[in-house]
């Protein structure tokens, strides 16, 4: 039938965004649809949705609701670079090899590549360029990018985090932290959101939604007053406006209000990597390359025990080989995942190295 | 209460984007939001999209959801054009007066702009720019961009938007159809959606949804087979790429799928728009300005009157003054328009120029 | 031979871009090539460019040579704008309709247009645009660009220019000068080079050199400290960076220091086109369509007496026909136009209409 | 005196670019500053430019003079390439360290690095991101850029720069010489220029001529026919078309003509560094980093003995070191390095390391 297709995979542990969008969320846009509203950003979830960003970041927070985490970073680099700066981050970085070279594009800068130690960027790298500072055939690093959580699981520490803005800020550089999994790291280090943004002196940080839980949408966040402020204007240029603006805001309204729904979310996917990790430690030739910090578990198989895995466990894409050299997998773990999923995985790897 | 801010205006006729989405739409994400599915559009909602499009605009065609309109007209122009392109459009239209300078930065192009006839490109604009053909201090025309139906509510028939094509392919351009609001032409011309794009020859479109009771997503559709050969990483690139993409195109399902929910609701807001013209027409002082063809309406007015219904009507923005040098106002209708609203709109016009 | 071409023309009205270079820059540029000099401006002849920029806009004045008019004008609205910002300059300006769109490519930003009169912004023209100030769906005006001189000959007074910048400022905009041919206007009015300049308040200008005398090269100057601050870098990036910059600065120096080359050249060709100007203005059928301030001449002919001379006088392009709709030809006075290029032009001009 | 700034420097070795124009370069210019030409291009020297390149480079080849390197590699890339495109180079390639990001910024493309062998991409290297063909997260690899000769002086044999176009076509790609220095490799290999080009199967080169006795400018020249087919466009637009071309063009007619000027400032330069090549060999403490193949000599040397060399020899910079990291110098010879100047430069070295 027209509306409804076949298809959907049962719950893997290929990546948080094949999730679906939380009960809340969705009955958040279903109450934000009544009657008339203004249109981009001039109604009231809008309004609220900025009371929320100063609730978490501060009175001097700015917060921007665009459409998806590519957008959050690309916008965020566009809006504190000139085109001539450069951009420091790890290599393997998602900006660096998930994003088709938006960021290049869009806002012409140059990425610049540190070696991470799992996943981190570690300050001293930054200096790296520090050499050629001033020289006018090498774009200037002007922003410091990291995730956290990272790409691989694991969680910065506040003070990780404190150290490297001291060391951007150091050398005239501002820090950004794309925080498409903000809200895993901040469930792991069981701090508040606003302390790994405003409490470690970013300047401005992608908040992430959309893996947590929501539908559609992410957000900007500008912590250091001054920097957004012309930030609506390349939004809209930016092509990341929303008409109906009021169905992505409601979403933030339903994650990062009271309910905390985000925290629940990213406790409940960190519990399950964690139960993952647990499981598969002592399990003969599988090693976590790793620390699990956050919702996703890094392990090294032998090769024909992550063939045998693929082929028996249900769905199109169980999970995804992360690195096909190193016979490295990525199991991702949702807000929506289940106790009994992961321990079925778990049995899947014992019974599939034995 | 934090998760349903007051605020909703009652409905009004300030813009088609201020109502918001239909039931039906939402009950299809509702459907869609079962169990995992693959991201980034590898999934069964996109596949089922990608079979709509090719039962409405035949089977070359190839379409692409985006998040929205801005982004359907600017990567449709940058999939088809060179930086050092032209692109003709008519002065006003929308992709030169409210994107705030889009298909310019990111697609590099020119715009070229020739004078409307109520809001419509005539052939004879187009030869214009014919005399720097080949003279390479010019952007060199390559696009002609129309909106069907146009910003000021008129319809092109079909034989305009076809000569417009001829023409178009006989001085080595492409054509785009801007169809923000395709569905409110085709059901005022009583045709399929795909007469206005492939029946015409236009080579790429712009396919709206959300102002005709979407949530959030429009999509850009290649008629011309090749010309979309590599948007998918133009789209990745341009920050489109929805994650959670099953529920973008759940909405196209809703709206373009057998219910012909699109139809229903263009027909209702096209015959909302008509009642209000009729309505209006014979009131004193009252000039309808351009043919009301589809579901807006422009009229001018007293000043008086203009600043005495903004004063009364209810809520924030119960319409918008569109040209306030010559005190012309937009009355859209939406989908969700009752003929009591046109009805009270009619009465309160009445009133206020007694 | 192959080391001289045959296919020079005779010295024509065509355009100041088809007369060589004055000798004395030839002279410098040999002088120049001398040994070794550190390349990218860290040489001599770079450091005397800087001092001749402070001698003619001040000490606050910090200048950049580049290869051509294009690249002062476009790198010159680049440094002072954000992509989602406006420029305005009148309708037919050259860096609308002569950059085959390189400002908008490059710097991103949209171009409006006024209506000029006798090729010049009039300052009320300027706030046609700030109804949509703060408005996001619109390029938000930034910079005001003036050409002086004129594309149609027509020289600035100070006083329009000042007041200009002062509206420019006035509504939070800065403003460049495009001075292709700013000798021209400094010549024609009598003034420093720099009263047109800082004088005027403006806040970065192009500093044309090549159509008066140069061989290749003009600058970008900024009078606003602060404004250039990271524009060697940006510079670099546009790709306007020469190697061996001594031979782009020691034109400079011919034509910028004491002798006053710039000052000698200009009024020359202002002394040709004003002797140019009053031997067509009697001629029966000859309308001069521009006041002749500096080296241009604009006038409407009947169109066989166009014809007849474009044949008749000697040359590949022996002028050009400005408007081909209203038989408008531009002559142009070079540098090195002579009274008897002049004479022979009215003579000839005299024949085809009788 | 003012047209004669003191600071030239002595002959050195810091680079090819510190030299000045060869005196036959400078009579060109002077033998074609003569009356008027037909601006931007339309002249008598840049035709022969035309039969020039075709010459060289067969009856296919389309030659665009433009201002300089960075714009002859940028503008190469650009008209070769979509910005979701990616391009092969090696770590450390002139486009990627020595441009200030412009291939990123003007091109949209992402750079991909591999790691070099004496400055050579091999051919394996190329195949790293075919695993991410199709991806649409991933720039798509379009184009391999090599330079000949390259970075540290090596010169890739006619078979290693077919053995890349073979599998660089096989992929699906395009290769890009960057020729900044491709007289000091044709010299080298004693072949025509055109081996190192159309006779590998390349489909893009940047021509250099600057570096070896050029005053400014340099060239793209397009092997593929159609790949150049609206290049004109392009160069205007990237801010590289030159009003008085005559002057660009004559350049090359000086260099590139019958006299074979390219190959006796290439050889001379090839020669002066073989001899320092073979002075400095036996030198005690003195190691060779790379075979010398072209116009530089890269050795590693003790500290004390470059802070030695640095301090006493003549000149503001009389050689670059290259890696501080590990103490390796860059001594480029130029086409007027003399036999005197190497030899006092030996002397200085075993004097400096006694």
């Amino acid at each position: 039938m027209s509306a409804d297709p076949a298809g959907a995979d049962p719950r893997g542990f290929a990546s948080d965004n094949h999730s679906g969008a939380h009960p809340e969320v969705l009955e958040a846009i279903a109450r934000a649809n009544v009657d008339h509203a203004g249109s981009y950003g001039e109604d009231a979830w809008t309004r609220r949705f900025d009371d929320l960003i100063r609730d978490h970041f501060g009175p001097e927070a700015q917060g921007f609701p665009v459409f998806n985490g590519t957008a959050a970073n690309v916008l965020a680099i566009d809006a504190v670079t000139r085109p001539q700066d450069a951009v420091i981050c790890v290599a393997g970085a998602h900006i660096d090899v998930d994003e088709c070279g938006a960021p290049e594009r869009w806002a012409g800068v140059k990425l610049l590549k540190a070696d991470p130690v799992h996943g981190k960027l570690v300050p001293d790298a930054m200096r790296a360029w520090e050499a050629r500072r001033g020289d006018v055939h090498h774009n200037q690093p002007r922003l410091v990018s990291v995730a956290e959580s990272t790409e691989v699981g694991t969680v910065y520490s506040v003070e990780e985090l404190r150290m490297l803005a001291d060391e951007a800020h150091g050398m005239g550089m501002l820090m950004h932290v794309d925080g498409a999994r903000l809200a895993n790291a901040a469930a792991s280090l069981g701090v508040p959101l606003g302390t790994l943004a405003v409490g470690v002196e970013a300047d401005v940080i992608s908040l992430g939604a959309t893996k947590n839980g929501g539908l559609v949408g992410d957000a900007v966040v500008f912590l250091d007053p001054g920097l957004g402020h012309d930030f609506a204007f390349l939004r809209k240029q930016g092509m990341q406006l929303a008409s109906k603006m009021r169905f992505i805001s409601a979403q933030f309204d339903a994650l990062f209000g009271e309910g905390e729904l985000w925290r629940r979310n990213a406790e409940s996917a960190n519990a399950m990597a964690a139960r993952l990790a647990a499981g598969v430690e002592g399990v003969e030739g599988v090693e976590l390359v790793h620390p699990v910090d956050a919702n996703g578990v890094f392990a090294k198989l032998p090769r024909p025990v992550i063939d045998r895995l693929l082929d028996e466990l249900p769905g199109e894409h169980p999970f995804y080989v992360w690195d096909e050299d190193d016979d490295v997998v990525r199991w991702m773990c949702s807000w929506d995942t289940k106790a009994e999923d992961v321990d079925e995985l778990i049995a899947a790897v014992v019974a599939a190295g034995a």
